[in-house]
């Protein structure tokens, strides 16, 4: 079956930094996404939403989407309140009628929705949510330190800082070297570009580790690297369970740590002045400290999400952080000719690790 | 409703070391303990087979146990495989019949159970699933550190080291002091034995942080000490997650770190000669750190859990640790006399610290 082209559902919130997970999507499978639904935005193109994306259309109604044949509509945000719309539900059943799937990462289970279970059942589609965990996840026993290819994780200063878009990113620079590179993807996001993964953050407690090995292990056969999505962060104070199961259950022989630059607060709770954001060289020795209680690893390089600069500002933010941390550093969006974290996953490769790292 | 009285199912795993739910609850609550349905054992008292409980009959048939009148069957052990074993549901369908309500901590719902949950509609009475999370968890948020009573959490360097045994011996002491103290329960023993709680362990991975910090702030009111049980470890490949969600969700002011006189491994991983325990002054270390993250806390105090030495060698032990770590260490089940740890949490009250966590 060739890959399925998407229908994204954005509707009201079609936007360079709101629309996150349907933006990815489109950066990562431009040549798979037919149009956005967003009847906001109707008549432009993602080009001119997002400022890439081409001359994917805009569209501002289901049967305008659905003339664009699609084979699946992808819900690429989550709706106010995380209750699907009314309108939503109309527009999900007409496209069933058309003949699609529907990919679906919101947090409550679309296939448990009587009617539109009925409607796919009757029409002979599938619903996907790829939130929802897999059966016969068990609790972690370590053996993902065992596989072949080198694992490399992304570790994060904050939430959605970029710790999936920096494997997106380095993958196609190792698999130019020659090297069989696979993506292990942890969320909804990277689960819809990679067409396969577990979100850890939806299994139960128990079993973060579990589902973290468990990809490990289903995604190390025939790879000579394996770049794992990391999530969340140490010192976030919701997510840092999660961070700490993938972190144990997925074994890294290596961590690219990544930061957005500018940014000072952790995420959601900057109305207190809480929690301010330590400097990296503090992350880069959490991260170390936390991963030998299980399974030693390093980190080879700095991620810079450089978003909210211009170019010589990126340019001088990474250079500042790899002077504080020793540490290769860039950000591979904007500079996407620098190999800089290529380059340090092959060293790793070659058993070599960055000078700061080997004191 | 005065509280219910119990009929302990722990058919075929009446034992010391392995019905450690049932002898729990024996241990904390034997005036609410009716008999224990075991037919192995049967015709013995509980003290004849766990060294306490006193004349509490073993009886062997679920006619015998319900003679003697129980309000509710709380099953005390996981059967082989997770599943309920038919015999099992014959006793529980006739105990419901008898007027009795069911407690269970097993990961399969037995409310969920159709004929089980029909009978238990038609007789009038509940099935509490007390593993089953509450509606409406969120991400924690960080509101946990700003409660009224002293937060002390324990800590251990295992799983299964005795990190809810700890609280639950200190309880006492400190109410006997004058302390309104209260004990937040994490897991399905110790909510069997408080009667309520939140088993953090089976929620879902994002909300572990959340599910603590509900746990806290709805226990906090009117009392001057918080007992929250911890669990798992920081170094555990299955259960770190979970223990660290904990810590940051729960905000603790201090910590007791319990550990297990003699145990070389990490529960479970043994038999690779995985995962070392490192020194108890490594584990002082990780949790400080990684509490500091989020929210600064101090060990206070260590539960050394001596149930496999003789009484020399358990004070030998208690002080070594001593030694080691600087921090008081006592078993307080073995000695119930010695208030080491209750004294060290009413000097955390009066702002002390021990000298060791001073400099």
């Amino acid at each position: 079956m060739p890959p399925q082209r998407f229908l994204i559902l954005a509707d009201g919130d079609f936007d360079p930094m709101i629309s996150k997970t349907a933006n990815a999507v489109i950066r990562y499978l431009p040549e798979r996404v037919v149009g956005v639904l967003d009847r906001a935005t109707a008549g432009s193109t993602v080009e001119d939403v997002l400022g890439f994306g081409g001359a994917i259309p805009v569209v501002g109604s289901i049967s305008d989407g659905l003339a664009l044949e699609p084979d699946a509509v992808l819900i690429g945000i989550a709706p106010m309140g995380g209750r699907l719309p009314e309108t939503w539900r109309g527009w999900l059943l007409e496209a069933l009628d058309a003949g699609c799937d529907i990919w679906s990462g919101l947090h409550t289970f679309l296939a448990d929705d009587p009617e539109l279970a009925a409607r796919a059942l009757e029409r002979g589609r599938e619903i996907r949510d790829v939130r929802r965990p897999p059966a016969g996840l068990t609790v972690s026993s370590g053996r993902a330190r065992f596989v072949e290819p080198l694992v490399v994780l992304t570790v994060g200063t904050d939430c959605n800082v970029g710790k999936m878009t920096c494997q997106l990113q380095i993958v196609r620079g190792l698999v130019e070297r020659g090297f069989r590179t696979r993506f292990a993807a942890t969320g909804q996001t990277g689960i819809f570009i990679e067409g396969s993964g577990i979100a850890v953050d939806a299994v139960v407690a128990d079993f973060v580790g579990g589902a973290a090995e468990q990809l490990v292990l289903e995604t190390a056969p025939d790879a000579d690297i394996l770049l794992v999505e990391g999530q969340g962060s140490l010192n976030h104070p919701g997510y840092s369970a999660v961070t700490l199961g993938l972190l144990h259950g997925s074994c890294p022989d290596a961590m690219i740590l990544c930061h957005q630059a500018g940014r000072k607060y952790i995420s959601e709770y900057r109305e207190a002045d809480w929690l301010e954001i330590p400097p990296l060289t503090e992350y880069v020795s959490a991260y170390e400290t936390a991963a030998a209680w299980v399974h030693p690893s390093k980190v080879i390089g700095i991620y810079l999400n450089t978003v909210s600069l211009d170019d010589e500002q990126a340019r001088r933010a990474c250079r500042e952080a790899t002077q504080a941390t020793g540490l290769p550093c860039t950000d591979p969006v904007r500079f996407p000719d620098d190999t800089a974290l290529v380059d340090a996953v092959i060293a790793r490769m070659a058993g070599r690790l960055p000078e700061s790292r080997t004191a």
